[in-house]
Parts: structure tokens; sequence; C-alpha cells
């Protein structure tokens, strides 16, 4: 990997010689996004899903690392600085603040773990219902008013907005076990890996789909140099294209009638 | 989903009753697997990386519920129940217990987060180091003696047991960044997602291939439809063919000399 940045900045330099006014030039770019500073909270909630945190917090993690710092990542919660056990009797992770809708970045809202369907403590619905009434989404309300922030969510983190009713007339999606209960709170659900509302609206499919979302915040705001060696070094490639409601739409010949988002 | 699984009830009902001895019955291989139980040992150690971790950790949760609790998970460490850090300054998780290299099951190593070069304390090799020197390679030792346990690592987890010899002459793969120094410290590396060795010594490539490692042993364990039910759930798909020193192998045209296996 050195040795190709090492080619990357041989090739800068002698592209500084022999053009020095190109607009591609690495190094250039590299100084455009030097000043910019992202913070990312990722908000921990009673019965969360493990992967749904990790895979996002360890691509914000790497963007740190491969920045020099530019990038900051925390877990918070509603509550504040506490541990949050995550779904299923599984491992617990510590939030490290209160989540700030005040503050400009992204917040990440992940999705729970648990059963899938039905009516136990332990089934999905129940938890995020649970989620809701601890006033996140009143919070979560705040970061969606606030135009300094990016709201980007995986798996049923979208659902969990929604059961709020912040996702109304939104284009989003959730993991496909849970995109009829999404259409239902009022989502115009869109089938793809990754959903961009618009800028400060992101929401991501099933599970593993937040490395996805990640990766993709990360070429947004940083470039794709930098999420390109997250890929490599994580040995994941981002899959599917970024559906966003611009664009020619494809011709509806009705046999997915059911998930096209409707005509604006 | 539930859909998919009624139909195949359903497909199942009329199967046996056309033709009660096939083979292929899926109720049938659900008996086979009902009196398997897996246990599954997760080793933590200061600096571990967390989607190493957590990935492997949440498909063999998903394969306890999905199979009513045949498989059980916990997090472990060689010094017992303690909250370990993992790796640049990321959130601690929970060891429930002690390694424990007699019980029967499935022991999953995972590499180290840190820079991925150099000599500085928060670089992977030397947190990898300071792993092998707790004692945690002295117990893996015990482990791969054990005929009643599978060994699994992902990403710097196959490093680290090759750091203290144990990798001699076997068949493995780490990042792609760590494979030189994998075949320095003795190991055949392979270039492969996950790679077998045997059925006791299974090792996978970058970070998000410990999915990958999971998923193929949850197959090999308890059948396809446990696994490709976590697949759904997760909407990631397992990538690539499990590498074994088995079956014809390819003619050698000198182009990957240095990544080949020797041939025996």
């Amino acid at each position: 990997m050195k040795k190709i940045f090492g080619l990357l900045m041989s090739f800068t330099l002698l592209l500084s010689l022999v053009v020095p006014t190109a607009s591609a030039n690495p190094a250039e770019n590299q100084d455009l996004a030097a000043d910019k500073n992202i913070h990312v909270q990722i908000v921990l909630f009673d019965g969360f899903d493990l992967l749904d945190v990790t895979g996002p917090y360890e691509v914000f993690a790497a963007a740190e690392m491969y920045t020099g710092g530019k990038v900051t990542v925390e877990l918070v919660s509603a509550e504040g600085k506490r541990v949050v056990p995550s779904g299923l009797n599984g491992p617990s992770l510590e939030a490290q603040a209160a989540l700030d809708p005040k503050r400009s970045g992204i917040i990440v809202v992940p999705g729970a773990s648990g059963k899938p369907a039905g009516h136990s403590d332990d089934s999905i619905p129940n938890i995020l219902k649970q989620a809701k009434d601890t006033g996140l989404t009143r919070l979560m309300k705040q970061a969606l008013n606030n135009k300094e922030v990016t709201v980007a969510t995986v798996c049923g983190g979208s659902l969990l907005l929604a059961m709020d009713g912040l996702l109304k007339d939104r284009y989003a999606v959730t993991n496909s076990i849970g995109m009829p209960a999404l259409a239902t709170l009022g989502a115009k659900t869109v089938e793809a890996r990754v959903v961009e509302d618009g800028p400060r609206l992101v929401s991501g499919g099933g599970v593993t789909s937040g490395l996805d979302v990640a990766l993709y915040l990360v070429e947004r705001e940083l470039g794709p140099q930098i999420a390109n060696a997250i890929e490599r070094l994580f040995e994941y490639e981002r899959r599917g294209t970024v559906w966003k409601a611009e664009g020619t739409t494809p011709m509806n010949f009705g046999s997915n009638a059911g998930d096209a988002p409707e005509k604006k």
C-alpha cells in the first residue's frame, strides 16, 4: 500500500512540475479537505444491534486514522454517558456522552437486535418502540432540523425514526424484513442498499449495509481516496448505486409497483 | 422471510407425502442437527479489532437465535472475566470468562486495530506482540492440540498465532498487508478470503472476512439453511471459494509464484 501511495506521490510531483494548474491534482484535493473536520456521533440504546454500530464505527475510526484526526467518532446515548446493552443479551458498549443534536457533523442511528418479528419483549418492534419512548426520537427531530447535521440510519434505525413520524414522505430503506412496516409508517420506501433522501438524510438496508452507508459518507465528505483506503484495509467493497431522487427515472413495467417510489 | 419459510415448509410437507424416503428432506436434516451443540469462544486482548470480533459474534448469535440455542457464543480472554479495550482508543467489550482450550467447539482469534505498520505502541505488530506475551498463545497451542476444537482466525489473528510458531507449515491467510509477515513467520500463505488448512484450522483475510469465516463454519457445522438465513438477515453474501489443500491444483504460470503454496 505504501508503494502505491509512493507511486501516487511521485506521479503528483511530476504532474505539478509539468501541469502546475491541473485541477485533478491529488495534493490539491488533500489541501482542500484539510480544513474540514467531521464529528460523528453513533447512537446507542438498550437492545441496539452490535454490528449496525461497530461497522460504521470502525469505518469512521479508520477515516480518523487515515486523515490524521480530521474525523472524530464517539458513541452517544439519549441519557448521556452510560453502559448500554446490545440486543439478544449481547455485549454492552459504553456511550461516552449525551447525543447532541446541535453539534454539526454526522449522527448514525442503528437498528435493534432481537427476534425479527412477534410481540415478545426481545422482538425488534418492541425494542425499537422502547427506544422511541426514551426521548431519543425527540432529540433526533432536532437533529433532522439542524442544517449542519447529516442523519444516517442503519437497518432498523430508519424504522425507529419513522415510528415517531420523522420519515413522513422521506425516501428511505431498512432491512428487507422491515420494508412493509417502514412504508406503513409513512416513508417512501426504496429498494436500494443505500438511499439518500437529500444530503442530510441517508439510510441503509440490513445490518452490513452500515459499512456501505459509512463508506459513502466518507467519500462524500472527504473524497474517494480515504474511502478506498478503508475498503482495502477492511477487504470490503461497497455495493450498489446510492439511490437519490434525481436523474432519469426508469420506466415502470408494473412488476415492482409496490416498492417503486411514487412520482413526485 | 416468514413467507419463504412458510413456502419451504409447505414444500417439505408435500415432499414427505410424495417421496417419504427422500434424503434431501429439510425436516430430516433439521433432526440430524438437533443433537449438535456448538460453543463458540471469541478471544479478546488489549487492542483487539472491534469488527474482527463483532462480525463473527453477530453471525454466531444469529445462529443461536435461528437454532433455538444449539449454538452458544461468549467473549473470553486469557486472563478471565475483565473489560478489554479495543485498539485505536476504541470501545471496550467485556470478556465473560477465561479462554478454555479444553472446551470443545470453536475458538475465534481476532486481529488488532492500530496503525498498519511501524514501531509505535499503537502499531498492529506491537499490539499483537503484547497479546502474545500475555500467555494467550500458550493457551491457543493447547486449543490447537485439542481434537474437539476448531481454531478460526480473522485478519491479524493468524499473525498472532504465527508469532509464536503455531502456524509453522500450516496453510493460512491474513489481511493482505500482513501476508509477507505471515510467510516470514513460517506459514504457507494462500491468497483466498477463507483458508481451511484442515477441519480444525480456518483462517480469514482482512477485517470483514470474519463474517465469511463465521458463515462458513455455521454452514459446515449446521448446514446451509442457517447460514443462508443469516446472510439474508444481515444482507451480506459470503464471497469466494474456501481454499483447501485438496482437489486438482491449478497450473502455475509463474505470475504469482510468490503467493502460490508450495507443492506437497
